[in-house]
């Protein structure tokens, strides 16, 4: 639904919800004929509860597409991911854990090898060691330009995020890197007239950056690319009048949450440690997030076994989730994630969502093919979180 | 689909389609793995119709979204009710039977007492007694003011309908109701510069009416709110080439039929009384609506038992329905009305579609459940009615 129609019929109330989230839920046989990792799992609690609950499969973006962590998540907290794009530079900067405002312009950097005449010799700066990154990007943080300050923090080896903070800035930038040695790093160019001011920027950031990493033997030039403004977007409290908090282990859902307006809750980082987060920070928010990252790094791994097993381990935590009394619990995935495929697929993911008034379908189990049969076998990614607001009486009638 | 596309293909039929709408149809189980209403009612003639239906959930506006009864009609009635809204001052217009024309604003006004100074002391006039209501209405009945003639119509108590005719006239306008004693009834502003010729005329509607009102110890000033256009529909007609006719007990469904060119049909208040008189009008009218209000009362109500009879009430009457012998016969509601919930709710709205060439599907109950598992497991409202154009040959191939 659209958001300016939900935030139209908010209404408050004293009632809580729980999304939780299974990141990769999704999964397809091993062999032909065989179940899912969902299917193969022994989720007692969660299929006691799909019982209970009305179920359906989540098309996250659309039929066919894959969707990325961004969009995936955007949609589960009911943003339309076709609209709000989540670029690579500041899902690269969330992923380190980096607080970015409205402000700002996120780019993910490289170190790289330029010879005297200033072309590239190694686009990665022979993947230099990550405590020489932090050393370098240390010289680099804080460089001042023209309508913009630079933040500049290590990932990985010769990979860094670089942020332009400042009221002018723009993302409709083209790249620096040309893609292949031999080639002179590009200059950054405005795609829009609205982005000059951020291209001049950026340019000056790279000319300094060079002269700061003059005296390196490999990283003496960097390559910024997949530049990206904060998405800006309405967050819970705006629209629903929601307090809420996120659950996650990696930095990079906290990140995601924060943009929704959530708070990040601190946590221990095995799944019980998450759900004992989730405990003790239950009486302070009335929306709570939990990111369970297990089941798709498994998925990713391409380890069948190990997925059902982590599927395993969050149903032995449900009955912790049912103590809190919530007044919703949805439990879904953000994505598929198929050991098979070893990547996020397609597929559209189970959920269920149970609430004292959400009318139970035929659905006994929770798995793909029984969702598939329920109440809503196909619904859109974003419409999960109306549901979710409409069971927890949070929307008021459309209409007279 | 879209109503442009619709207008396209219709063609010319000899066949007659009845839309039986029980309001509020869909339940909720009264205790955790109980039966819906619908389920624990004893349906054979739905069930047994069901069974040579195509069935499905209608989702009447959208996942979680509650409708009321101006949207639930219009989605039911093809219409898009996103984009096509009534507002209050309409239906309350309709809900009293004022027959409205396009060139009419309406609002919903309230008698209230003022002080010597202006300020209002009583929102509400002590709530005056509806024959009090009449005969101070009459005397604002008529009143002329540049622009636009004014009908006033009392409702109940202090409450009465205002509609302002003219063809300057526009409902951009801001409420005079200040909504706390106290203060100065509101003057009304154009909230568009379209609006405001129809400001003026209902700024001296209500300077006027103070004068005709000054006599009275209590209801000595008018607030009006809730202004709204006639939305102007295509009708049946128009569209489809349609002569549809309209059976309902309460007057705002047949204001609502009106809307979209159906003629109200006379028919006493039982719903026996209302199936006479779809026999009596069967051969005047190529399309009939016949509107149910008992299984939405009941539910309103909370009352399960009287759901679940007011559903086998309707059910006893389909045999008469099918002797008919329409060319489509769809039973569906245009809300969930769980007793448990005692008002509207966002579920999704079993239906059944019985024609010659329906093709079944393997749904052999009519209730949530098993239409949740039909052909059309989830249809957006609005796209009921080409079904049932398509199924009464009333549509011709789209492309060649």
């Amino acid at each position: 639904m659209e958001l300016d129609l939900l935030r139209s019929l908010a209404v408050p109330a004293e009632t809580r919800m729980l999304l939780l989230v299974m990141d990769g839920l999704g999964g397809a046989p091993r062999a032909p004929g065989g179940p899912t990792e969902l299917e193969a799992a022994r989720t007692p609690n969660l299929d006691a509860l799909a019982a209970r609950s009305v179920c359906g499969m989540l098309e996250i973006v659309g039929p066919g597409i894959t969707p990325g962590s961004g969009p995936g998540h955007l949609a589960l907290f009911g943003y339309d991911p076709l609209e709000h794009r989540i670029g690579r530079g500041v899902l690269e900067a969330l992923g380190i854990g980096m607080e970015l405002t409205p402000l700002d312009v996120a780019a993910r950097g490289n170190f790289c090898t330029v010879d005297a005449a200033g072309r590239i010799a190694d686009r990665r700066a022979g993947r230099i060691a990550t405590e020489l990154c932090q050393e370098l990007t240390a010289r680099l943080d804080g460089i001042s330009v023209p309508g913009a300050a630079c933040i500049v923090r290590p990932v990985r080896e010769h990979r860094f995020v670089a942020v332009f903070r400042g009221a002018g800035m723009h993302d409709a930038l083209s790249e620096t890197d040309p893609q292949h040695v031999g080639a002179e790093p590009l200059g950054v160019r405005a795609l829009d007239p609205a982005a000059v001011e951020a291209a001049r920027a950026v340019n000056a950031f790279v000319a300094e950056a060079g002269r700061r990493l003059a005296d390196q033997p490999a990283a003496n030039m960097v390559l910024l690319r997949g530049f990206a403004r904060h998405p800006s977007l309405p967050t819970f409290k705006e629209l629903y009048g929601l307090n809420p908090g996120a659950i996650a282990v990696y930095p990079m859902y906290l990140g995601l949450a924060r943009l929704a307006g959530m708070a990040p809750l601190p946590t221990g980082p095995s799944v019980a440690e998450e759900f004992t987060a989730l405990e003790g920070h239950w009486a302070a928010h009335d929306f709570h997030f939990l990111h369970v990252k297990k089941t798709d790094s498994t998925g990713e791994d391409g380890n069948f076994d190990a997925k059902v097993a982590a599927i395993e381990e969050v149903d032995a935590q449900i009955p912790r989730a049912l103590a809190l009394k919530p007044d919703v619990l949805a439990v879904t995935g953000d994505h598929s994630t198929p050991s098979a495929l070893q990547s996020h697929s397609w597929h559209p993911v189970p959920f269920l969502l149970f609430a004292a008034n959400c009318r139970p379908d035929a659905v006994q189990h929770f798995s793909e093919r029984a969702c598939a049969e329920g109440q809503y076998a196909r619904l859109a990614g974003k419409d999960l979180l109306p549901l979710i607001l409409a069971n927890a009486g949070r929307l008021t009638k459309f209409g007279a």
